[in-house]
């Protein structure tokens, strides 16, 4: 890797800073966030604005250009490749580090007294805004808005907005027409007492619709926003997607409707001007919610007294909880899933010894495994295919200058999943294809027995899942060892692999308790930097549970998984495990058997059918 | 009980908050918060103006009054009792239920346009101030500070501010003198760049200088305030407790002393206009720390571009650290507290069969024990003496009304604790003084699984509190069984029972790490409403573990009982114990016996230290 040369480009933006034709007044600092409107995760091409100004393409960071400085604030995940990537123009800020400045003192520390900083107001979210204003203003500057994004007129070969044609989903997929979800959506407005509700979340206006689309990699989303009144659907969206006479059936845009439900379909960027136009008719008590995330141009267009924020939406909250429909999708898509990996594994079993399989090549070939299967459509994040210490690298993803070749010798870590019409999916296995060190199992058994321990666990109606976190690490810490992520995120269904607004986590953030039909990873791992790293993933479904005395009638849940590919036993110290966590692997081990067994039995892969049933034999229990 | 009658004192309150003689403006509502100006969690008799105008003596409650209307907030535990103790000229809102609005919509609700809401800036914290008064002025109405409390007029047989004589403490009880303290507590202003630090909390006050009172009962705490500079020490106190030879030689008041140790005494009641002096008198970039709960007067006397405010004080967080001399102080303290009740429940043993034994005669009796030991001060709270259903009732205390006599077939829980010169006790156990029934005892077994989850728990350096939680709770998840309280609270040392920043709560506040010296209670429970109550808490130490793998030298903790009273081995069902809980149990009351067994045996109390031999037989596992 070496460094983007960006002396000319930082010229050339800083000429725009003080160019009238691009800002009322010059801006002294311009800060470039990562991010798009939507505040999505994963970003389209035309979205990655700070990597074109610095070179530094990690999924986090946010750099700021001065007249004199340029600096670049990234989490210990990005240090070394941000390094690699920037050239000395750049100053690399370690966020996490205790010398490292905030922002804001940094900019207090550097810029000249009564300073302005700019911002595109689309993609900074009011919340961050809000802070940054607050502290700038208390030092004598001013955060101002600046509405060109000023990276876009020196990228003169940034790629175009994406604009893909979308996929209709029907009630069979998603269990809920769009026409009921606005209706619950208007109870929920109702009950809030708000008229009007901007959905900004590219996820959360694709499920609304029953809508998907591929602008953006891995994510089944398009570009749009929409504003729901209780009497009016406003959709903005672009292109000659809405020519499709599929989508335009779908969304009965020809038909004599209840003009309640009739779908005014807007240009994506006149979202703006109209949201300032709803602004301005409001009555007094009218109220209009917004996620808190959204941003801060779309935020101001509602004066202040009329909004009404909160940090999850009802289309999250609604969107987090799958229906029947969904979660049987999601059980479909998860077996085939397994298929896929029964095959690949197999297929590494056979290959690895011969000392040919790469990184790269076994994450091909677990590609064309998912995408033999039926309705198939993409992967759900770029796969991390590690052997030996790049295993350790907890974000890693196999490129030509890091590709190592699979071998007995060395635990090989598979993170992967695969968005497929009925279901998304993320699974993690952790396998050795020769004979593991008494330590590596030692360190496998105790990711798996935290792996167990959330998996089985019972807890009540109302728990938020950061308070499961700790049965993950248990069996690690008796022994001095962690792991330094969290152990499960919400997934979508044909949507986002990450969503909200729940998860299992030691970092205490503002989750939603955890609901029957709500979908998360559990995934512990542990990682030995330069040697190894161990992963163990499924994605689990929140069901209820029975128990002896239920709550008084609270009510008890528990998970069960959806993802059913075997766990490796040659990996596993059996003495380490309680008779209950023996059960469990088995029990687990004989449902993938059945399931999963079936599924390769019908599709008629004999061979790898055998795989599994080998891999299925239930543990001895020394003792 | 029968409510107080307020007809006539709310007439008053609404005549003075009218009169010009206390406001400059009339206020249409006047807000009586708990707390006093130090926002201590127990107050001093002159300090309960919530419960003299409403007459309800909860823990917890606001009032506020308006031209028509009187209303009183409060959480669950005290809905029964504030119905009770007030009369029809109030309205209960019950805090938690979904129709109960909060103090803010409801003061919109029910104010004229253009409102003046006032409150004593001096009991109502900073951050509460920020919040009510922006939901106001969002209204159109203005929360205003009212300096003299309107209560106190009318309140004519007000007693006394408590003026109690003051407790020197030596090094051989802090570990650490004053002077030390104040140049710690210096060198953390330096960090932080702050040029004062104000002192609010009662307890701060005490701990800073080694000083004890007993201006709030159960509390050895006394009414002062101190402000450090980098060079000068004000410490605002009252009465002629700084005439006392020992206090004036303790603090040094008649040497000749470097000036940054001369402790200037000033009037208890001028703080305010010497902070606003301070305040006036900063050069730019001084600041002054503050905690964020210190009272809005004193805030405010700061101007906002100079105030530091911080959650947790320094002070408050090298207050929960305890140093060798006061984990020693714990220590002997707690063997003579369970001396005193290894003699009760001997004593109870043989006198509840005979039927004369209530409740309270309980408590007395247990604090009559504590007062036989050598530096017994005072209790550290009110004894929670309960049998049967009166022991799901989590924060019982028996009264006349409610006395109820022990027997051989109820569950006892006695929850008590003492303050001695070298240490602060709490201490619960649940005994049973006839047979306990199979699901009895199957509770308690469930709840002694979750205390000793928690007290064996092995977890890295820098893990907060509240990540172990769910370990208390999961043997009672597991068959539908919960409490509804945290498991554990900050013990203070020859200070209050309950201190920041540290617990262990399912409730996500900003908890500080656990720090080897730490020391919290470990006390999960299970109330049947109607039946009975079980809790076990130990008081417990932080302290660094031994572990395998040791985190890479991150370093491991677990927790060392610091309370050694037995747990009654009759309670508990062994069956459902795992070898490793059984070990825990066993090698606990070995500890007992030994360490407890030999204080008793040194006291010459041989018929307490049979009942103790006889409590720790090891338990015989079945299996």
């Amino acid at each position: 890797m070496s460094p983007k040369i960006t002396t000319e480009l930082l010229k050339q933006l800083r000429q725009v800073m003080k160019n009238p034709k691009y800002v009322q007044e010059p801006v002294q600092a311009y800060i470039v966030p990562s991010g798009d409107a939507h505040q999505s995760e994963y970003i389209a091409p035309c979205d990655c604005r700070r990597a074109f100004i610095s070179g530094f393409d990690g999924s986090a960071g946010t750099a700021i250009v001065t007249e004199q400085h340029a600096a670049m604030w990234t989490d210990g995940r990005y240090f070394l490749q941000a390094a690699h990537q920037m050239d000395s123009n750049w100053t690399l800020m370690k966020m996490g580090l205790k010398d490292t400045p905030t922002q804001e003192d940094w900019l207090v520390s550097v810029l000249p007294e009564g300073s302005k900083v700019g911002v595109d107001p689309f993609i900074i979210p009011a919340d961050q805004w809000k802070r940054m204003s607050k502290a700038l203003r208390s030092a004598g500057h001013d955060l101002v808005p600046v509405k060109e994004n000023l990276i876009d007129p020196i990228w003169t070969d940034c790629p175009q907005r994406p604009c893909k044609p979308l996929i209709t989903l029907d009630l069979s997929y998603t269990g809920v027409s769009w026409r009921d979800k606005i209706v619950a959506l208007r109870s929920k407005m109702a009950e809030r007492k708000v008229v009007w509700f901007v959905v900004t979340a590219l996820d959360e206006v694709a499920w609304l619709f029953n809508l998907r689309g591929s602008d953006v990699e891995y994510n089944p989303v398009f570009f749009a926003y929409a504003v729901i009144g209780m009497n009016t659907i406003r959709l903005f969206i672009d292109g000659d997607r809405m020519m499709d006479p599929a989508v335009r059936e779908h969304l009965q845009l020809d038909s004599t409707l209840e003009p309640e439900f009739k779908i005014q379909v807007m240009p994506y960027g006149s979202i703006l001007s109209e949201l300032q136009a709803v602004g301005a008719g409001l009555s007094p008590k009218e109220r209009v919610w917004l996620s808190d995330k959204a941003s801060y141009a779309l935020t101001e267009a509602i004066p202040k007294a009329y909004r009404y924020l909160t940090p999850y939406t009802p289309i999250c909250i609604a969107k987090a909880v799958k229906n029947a429909a969904e979660t049987e999708g999601m059980r479909r898509a998860h077996i085939k899933d397994a298929v896929a990996l029964c095959e690949l594994f197999n297929w590494l079993e056979k290959e690895v010894p011969k000392g040919t399989v790469t990184e790269i090549i076994a994450a091909d070939k677990a590609e064309e495994f998912r995408s033999q299967q039926k309705d198939f459509v993409e992967l759900s994040f770029a796969t991390i295919s590690s052997t030996g210490p790049n295993g350790a690298i907890i974000h890693y993803k196999p490129v030509p200058e890091t590709n190592r070749t699979l071998s007995v010798n060395e635990i090989y870590l598979l993170d992967s999943g695969a968005q497929y019409k009925d279901g998304t999916t993320d699974v993690t296995r952790t396998m050795h294809f020769g004979t593991p060190s008494a330590y590596e199992k030692e360190c496998f058994t105790y990711v798996l027995k935290g792996h167990i321990a959330v998996s089985a666990a019972v807890f009540p109606n109302g728990t938020k899942g950061h308070l499961l976190d700790s049965f993950a690490r248990s069996a690690l810490w008796d022994c001095g060892l962690d792991y330094l992520h969290g152990t499960g995120h919400g997934v979508g269904s044909f949507l986002n692999v990450h969503e909200g607004p729940c998860g299992i986590s030691y970092k205490t953030f503002a989750d939603e308790p955890l609901e029957a039909g709500m979908i998360v990873s559990d995934e512990p791992g542990y990682y030995e930097d330069g040697s190894f790293g161990i992963r163990i993933e499924n994605v689990v479904l929140v069901i209820p549970a029975e128990t002896k005395y239920n709550f008084k009638n609270r009510g008890s849940l528990t998970f069960e998984p959806l993802t059913l590919v075997p766990i490796q036993t040659k990996m596993i110290d059996v003495n380490l495990l309680t008779e209950k966590e023996c059960n469990w692997v088995n029990e687990y081990h004989q449902k993938c058997r059945e399931v999963v067994g079936a599924e390769l039995e019908r599709q008629g892969r004999h061979e790898a059918l055998r795989w599994l049933l080998r891999e299925t034999e239930p543990l001895g229990r020394v003792q």
